[in-house]
């Protein structure tokens, strides 16, 4: 089984970590391709980097499609450009944020999130009530810190992130934790081990929901929203001539 | 991997299909056990039936969880008992409603679900609703016929859910369409075959995400609302004396 | 009339304490029939315990419909069972989590609950959201005292429950509490009359309003969802042979 | 027990027939204290109707308080002033809207109304969702008949709302119609005779509401939104000088 | 262009701060025709307050048509009397609150109001909620001083107010905060040019939204729940006889 | 006052009549810049067209605040790219989509949307959702036919509007139309005079919307969500060096 994994920002290290959560719960036979952005920002964090990331996903996407993927992971958990790609692509796509609030849906019945920046807070309440989970996400917490200074400083980012979880637990009445960045994938077992709260990771959410589409054969449907986008002239981003 | 799936009904001959749908999806080294209620109504058709099914769906529950279980599927529309049977087990359990309605909402913008009897489609909604995908299903429809004649007839009820699957895209607008009762799971194929429609059931969909949520270790939380049952003189049904 | 009150877990003293809660708001001429459950745990605190209660109940509910019962109440706080009641029953079923926030909307713009464990507090949110009233309560307060702690130790849970009661008013701006346990009810008029704020008591409600609904003679209505339980061979659980 | 019922337009017939509808579901002991509107509108069609009857209904709510009065009922459909009563108020106040609707909620799932006029379709539907009943109630319904030809031409007003009520089962798949109009409650018997649906009337809910609520000893909370107006220069219409 | 501003409080002090705040904002040919409340409430706190000024204004408003009024303002937080003054004028009518929470909408994700008393808390969300910003209003804090308070002690007001603007961006995440009550227009800038965040008024956004629809020609909608009252014989208060 | 229009596609025939629009109803003094997308798909039918159109809309955004562009119109129905333009913009950013439904809702009760193609219709509803309007919007109609199909056959799509909207009011209830394409406004005038219905028009809401907020003085609050975008190596798109 083929899964296309998109880290769609151009920070080569993070997309590094992403295939190591990747692996960790993969099925044997599956193969993890791995794409990082390129002339993308080097890290998602507002409206802004999230749209300019978008056109070069689409292009990955339809590549990825003509040479065999069977389904699509966008590996950021604002799940950038998920509706585009969804209309592009026949394959399943997998949002992180999605596949995350999906699993902490199933496994309790309050979750909380915690995130990087306090800016991405609206976008994330945004993104759990358009999926349906608003009313089970008790609050959006943020440690301050820049995506990139979770890899700069683990140590601190650690603490800061632990701190946020037992506040969940204790003050929001969280029952489970989703980490709410892609670059936080590595901490989540140690986070769950100290803390002793589940903590969920949208990595291996979306990688085991992947290869569960897959295997059941349903695939993006071509009716409505998500048919093919209308051929324009001049082609779109990525398309064959 | 050992996936514990429950039709919590009576009938051993919806169990076989169960277990068909089941296989066809499942892992190679996955082992589904197949368990079929006793004692309980011999289909589940309305608030009673379901009430009368958990008692027994709690305590093969407890007794899979106690042979090694890593999952577990109640393999009925309704999700009857999925809140006690998370609170009662420490594996993921998963109901093939949500596993469904999951599915459809990462596949399409707009469902709609075919059930059975009128009786059940408030019921459904408001599972939908309590999923937070009611915003997302645009309509349940109902054919009108009994859980057990869908087996007994099967050319009739066919043709109705083709039906009403036409009608879904053609009147609700709906992209995707997820069958309403674990009874349908073997039309599925030839039904997307015949009508053009995704159609999902939600037998597959649940033994994959049953299967995916295994491979990330992610277990249900003990904390909150899903701990376990407090200790009560006199003991539960099916716990150990 | 006859108006048929089940406690439906098996604690005869807390049933006692219904019974005197009701007879203090019942007519004159109303009979309140009493029924303590039989085999069911000693108190109700989370899905499992409410499953376990409901085939009792039901059956009882079968029972007094043959016995001449103008009306049911459902006297655990968790309303359990309510709606496959309502589909046995004839005459009205009235939970009393649901008459309590009728009355508190009716009297209040914004209330809080108070209840006992934590883990109860997502079931009773879910419970108001299902009744429509979840924007009108402000928040679920628990005291983190078992059920039956409650009467073995008055003098402690009413302080508990009184100082939860002005951080209601103070904190979440509430204007009535409700009382979210039915082993409270004796409290209720000593809560309001020391906390100088307006305190409603799920039994109370639920008496006065299933006698309101027998003198309109208004009855479930047995089309659609609420219709009989379609008879099953075997019969179901109280039904007569 | 001495309930206030106010019939806020200017038409005593209306009265009359509330009246009657009160006194049908009444405990012996209650005094129904009726009440018509003056200089109001002789309907109410629309918001103007509405605002022009409030200033009226508050004088004659705090006269009935100091009269003894242990609760109110708003005999209009729209529930008029009901905000600002429940702040003139000590006793509970009711609105025969709000009371049909939780009787509704109460013995069905989903229900449909029958009004008179398309303009009051939005607002039943507006005040369907603040009572928190918006996705229980499937449709609102007008018949297209002013308010007082509904008296004028009972037999073609009852034919109209007749047809309304079965295609309210057919289309809708209400379970229960709530009759949209105090001037209906007359045919309410009739209508459930010969539909056999179950068709609930606003005056008879809540009166014996109103009844039930008395009996609680439970009044309007003067903390917050209901707190008696503040004192102002001149005092305010129907308070003693 | 004429637009017709109603303060409906019967301060005339309050309805000069409002022409003020009106004048700084108007295009140079507007011509803003100011009216104060006669004989109704000094200022407007709570729901009896509303519904005594409503049909003094909608006097106002037909007496406006007449002459000329091309859009009508209710400067009031509370948008007392808005779907009545809809349904009675052809010109738009524009609510301070409902033109303030746009306004947020449009330049901010999430934001909060303050007001003066904790009465109108309730009042304001469900305002909010009834235009559809509930979800993106944060909170509503209350100063917990009267309207008149405010111009009576301007030092204090201001002093509280700001600290409920700091207290909306530090606790809330609001990332912009409206002034709830046309009395604390005049603090406006002030408030914005201190705190460092975007404070909204009413008034001034209400004004501008007048001129923006009188210059797009649309007018209110007659079809429908605003159609122009059906007449009733005596006529309306305001009616040409 | 100079307000920037940006029509992200780039058909410029469309861009000219987004022009007369526009011009027919801004202010004397009121500069309109318009501006057509380049490089960019020559209409916007779905989720990629949008997406491909942002990187492009957000350069122009950035260059004409850098030029004294005072506020910003998106005149695309979709509203792509909204919250980015917010976040790169500290003028007022308004999409036409937003400020046809600000107008509909200050100016009826219900409405409903007329657009092109069905695949639009999950998109504009989820829009109207998230902007609070959802309840309000009766429901989303699509002529089924492409955007630049409405320039180059005016008569058909003429005839295809006026037809779906007054089935809007008909059979959806609608009091009022929005038209959901920049493309139909033209048409907008024609359509309220034959129809006699309140048609309203996203491109002249929209530019009478950005002359009010200038005037007021508010602008896009920098604190959170819309915060300038935090600077990345290597620079944003349309960023100075």
């Amino acid at each position: 089984m083929r899964i296309h994994v998109v880290n769609p920002n151009a920070t080569s290290a993070m997309t590094a970590q992403i295939g190591i959560a990747a692996h960790k719960v993969a099925r044997p036979g599956t193969v993890i391709e791995l794409v990082t952005g390129s002339g993308t920002p080097v890290s998602i964090e507002g409206y802004t980097d999230e749209a300019l990331v978008v056109p070069g996903l689409l292009a990955a996407i339809r590549s990825a499609e003509q040479h065999g993927a069977e389904a699509h992971v966008i590996a950021c958990f604002d799940d950038p450009g998920i509706d585009a790609a969804r209309e592009v692509a026949r394959a399943p796509v997998i949002g992180i944020c999605q596949a995350a609030m999906h699993a902490a849906t199933t496994l309790s019945t309050r979750f909380s999130v915690v995130t990087t920046l306090p800016r991405s807070v609206p976008i994330i309440e945004d993104l759990a009530d358009r999926y349906g989970m608003g009313r089970r996400c008790r609050r959006v917490r943020a440690i301050d810190m820049p995506v990139l200074a979770i890899e700069a400083d683990p140590d601190c980012s650690y603490e800061l992130i632990a701190s946020e979880i037992l506040a969940a637990r204790d003050e929001d009445g969280a029952e489970a934790v989703v980490l709410g960045c892609a670059g936080m994938a590595e901490l989540c077992e140690r986070l769950t081990a100290e803390t002793g709260i589940l903590v969920i990771d949208g990595v291996t959410a979306a990688i085991t929901m992947a290869e569960a589409l897959v295997a059941t054969g349903y695939r993006t449907s071509k009716i409505g929203a998500y048919a093919l986008p209308r051929p324009k002239p001049g082609g779109l981003i990525g398309e064959a001539a």
